[in-house]
């Protein structure tokens, strides 16, 4: 998916948002939001936006130092989603359609995003928990549920903390033994890394990798030789978010995406209301 | 009042509705964007936001040759208030503070701003005038109605079309004797000119001036020689809207600013809650 005009906007938003996140000297934000600018001024909007996102963290890592300014809001996260677990559970083991259900709870998880439009508050997460409850997915569930059935081996590419915990639902359903959950290989946001797949106890029942990027999102030609392996030669791919979508829309590889539409840019893209919850098979 | 960071992706966001408001053509839209990345690349924050907007759609309409893009909308937010009028009328002949009420609603009619975090349609409206009925304004009002009572003259600086409907009222209270109004020279955003002005009815009890310029604020060194000399001469300046305030908190003499805090920085800079209807005396 391309960069829009309103992206940028945003972008800047996010670029003055992480810089308070990595520095308390107004300097600082200052001058990344110039330098942020001059290279928006002669950007690529045919690259996805998380492109532009991939500069921002980096440069901010060189100019301050400070490796993951998320790491705090991430364990908040994570602990965030696991207090919430036991409820989801009982939901589950009641549901009349278990796979549906974890799908939809997994697509709520998607609104803790530090990225533009989420809103990884208690209080967010639970409209997001309620929408899931009562709304169906946007998407043809039944040739997602068919394609889960026929599938031997299932790529995961999770998106960020805390909805990790929550994609963890969906794995146990998904059947654990043929999954393979992809996270980021370095910091970007809130995007969830080895230790948050590690805090949602994915470890203890799946095989975690990392994708070898710091992207927020999957840009294929900056993933390691393994990631690209699993990526091309697993049956099923299952990607999460936002970032996900925006990057691997145009995959050389059917995908399956799960993510809420928070900004109406993606929302346009995937036809769908602001704020729906969506299925959509890509290629 | 200085340009915040906060303002950047502010102005991004109201350089594309601009641009969008004046061509359907997307490279025009982008190209604007990218000349703002420029211009804002080395602009000087110790100017007030204004003066970026001054820039922006001075550019824009150079580039596409629309004089007045928002003047559909503008002539619609007269008409809106216009509708408006009676039922403010009848509660102000009850009030047992016309004056107080009189403000209050005027600072209401703040929220017909296109500029920002504004919302001029009727809901957004009537939200702003519940609150005007329940709420006092933040501010010392007592010293204002000492003020207004003293003087001899009065230079009401008008802020946007619609709004000056409701401005009416509020100079009707003051007394129009004495009262002289001032628009804007020429077109920017959702600004009042004097159409705006005569819209409203004011040439049938005030004198109307222009204070020459194009700047969505008041930019003493770009007004006319005439506007310069009255607003210096009157006993007494109100300036309506975040604009005035944003180009005038420090100006040289006494100015009474009646607005809608309507985004974060105006409302952390005048000290009070985001949406706050205030009176502040400036210098």
């Amino acid at each position: 998916m391309k960069t829009t005009l309103d992206c940028i906007p945003c972008l800047f938003r996010q670029a003055l948002d992480a810089a308070r996140m990595s520095s308390a000297d107004p300097a600082v934000h200052e001058k990344l939001l110039r330098d942020v600018m001059t290279w928006c001024g002669d950007m690529d909007m045919n690259k996805p936006a998380p492109v532009m996102g991939q500069r921002i963290y980096r440069h901010l890592r060189g100019a301050t130092g400070v490796k993951d300014p998320y790491l705090k809001a991430k364990n908040s996260q994570n602990l965030l989603a696991l207090r919430l677990l036991p409820e989801l559970r009982a939901a589950l083991k009641n549901a009349p359609d278990r796979l549906g259900l974890a799908a939809r709870l997994a697509v709520a998880g998607n609104i803790i995003d530090m990225g533009g439009a989420g809103d990884p508050s208690l209080a967010g997460v639970r409209k997001a928990l309620r929408q899931a409850m009562t709304e169906p997915l946007r998407g043809n569930f039944a040739a997602f549920r068919r394609a889960v059935k026929k599938a031997g081996t299932i790529l995961y590419l999770a998106d960020n903390a805390g909805e990790i915990v929550f994609d963890r639902l969906l794995i146990e359903e998904l059947g654990p033994a043929r999954v393979t959950v992809a996270v980021r290989g370095a910091p970007a946001l809130n995007d969830a890394l080895l230790a948050d797949a590690r805090a949602a106890g994915l470890h203890e029942i799946v095989k975690i990798i990392d994708n070898g990027s710091d992207a927020p999102g999957t840009i294929l030609e900056q993933t390691s030789r393994a990631f690209s392996a699993i990526f091309k030669r697993s049956e099923l791919v299952i990607a999460k978010g936002v970032g996900n979508y925006e990057t691997l829309s145009e995959a050389p590889r059917p995908v399956w995406f799960l993510f809420k539409a928070k900004c109406p840019m993606i929302a346009d893209c995937a036809g769908v209301p602001l704020g729906a919850h969506v299925l959509r098979l890509g290629k």
